[in-house]
């Protein structure tokens, strides 16, 4: 995605070999009428699958998945909590999630009467780095008896792995803007 | 807000005197349409009040900020953080909050790059209950130097005094459903 792309080079910061800072414009500020653009384009790379329900992860995710939705009839957003909030009195799905730059590991949980047999879901999130959020969603997806659509990350970082990871677990992956490699503070996509 | 107010009734719980669970529309599973509406309603409260930012705390608060924005000119939605990601590497301002129902008091955090002075600020957040959220991101906005236009809440919890404290502060609250009592189970509404 072109617009999207423009916007990284020109905005964001390169770190080390392994970061990519967005967030003048994704994952701290917003740019709302770029995340609409963004929303727009999974609409359009999952027209005709059918989704029913789109999963993301709190808290960068659910912005996307909100403009993506509205573009796709408006159907209904669920995200993952990475927390069990009080009022989370029901039973719920849940799967642990690593992360790698945190170097902890949690748990994110849906409650089970948003994610049912027959629905066909599509996960969307920010990034798409080692894939460890993504395979806990699809986890989640799998438990409930659900369809797995695909999954759609605003930016991969092809050399985590993550995006192969999910591949050779048979699931479509749709990244927007697919990162390479970063040297010297520049960011290098590979499409 | 009517439609809001109808849909609290038909979806919501009222848990003991203190809970109204709406995470089928509005906190965990997202009712899109619906935030469309709401977003609606904030712009239109707000309207002529030159604002130039929103600011939330993640996670329920994002989306209903990003829909607000959508309708007053794509302004830029900042959302707080509550843990320090390893790529805020930058200087922030930072404001404790505590929360009530989870008897935890946490940080919460933006960059001093994307809050500044001459910036007029308004906060939104999917609940305004003892106001510690909402008066967190005050200060966060008073240490910026910038200018706090308002507080939107989608629904006030009158009863825990949060919508009082910040009107005292001298604070315009704008909240789209004002829950005054919950009693054995049900919601009732002051307005």
């Amino acid at each position: 995605m072109k617009a999207l792309k423009e916007r990284i080079i020109a905005d964001g910061i390169g770190i080390g070999t392994e970061i990519v800072k967005v967030d003048s414009f994704l994952n701290h500020q917003i740019d709302v009428a770029l995340l609409d653009e963004v929303g727009l384009e999974f609409a359009r790379r999952f027209e005709g699958c059918g989704v029913s329900k789109i999963l993301t992860v709190e808290a960068s995710g659910i912005a996307i998945a909100c403009m993506a939705a509205r573009h796709m009839g408006n159907i209904p957003v669920l995200f993952a909590k990475k927390a069990a909030p009080s009022t989370m009195t029901e039973e719920f799905y849940g799967a642990e999630v690593k992360s790698f730059t945190k170097g902890t590991t949690s748990v994110v949980r849906v409650s089970k009467k948003y994610l049912n047999r027959g629905d066909r879901i599509l996960i969307l999130d920010d990034f798409l780095a080692h894939g460890e959020a993504a395979i806990g969603m699809a986890e989640l997806v799998e438990q409930a008896g659900a369809e797995l659509v695909g999954v759609g990350a605003v930016i991969e970082k092809e050399f985590q792995g993550g995006g192969r990871r999910l591949r050779e677990r048979g699931c479509r992956v749709e990244s927007l803007a697919v990162i390479g490699s970063i040297r010297d503070g520049k960011i290098y996509f590979l499409d």
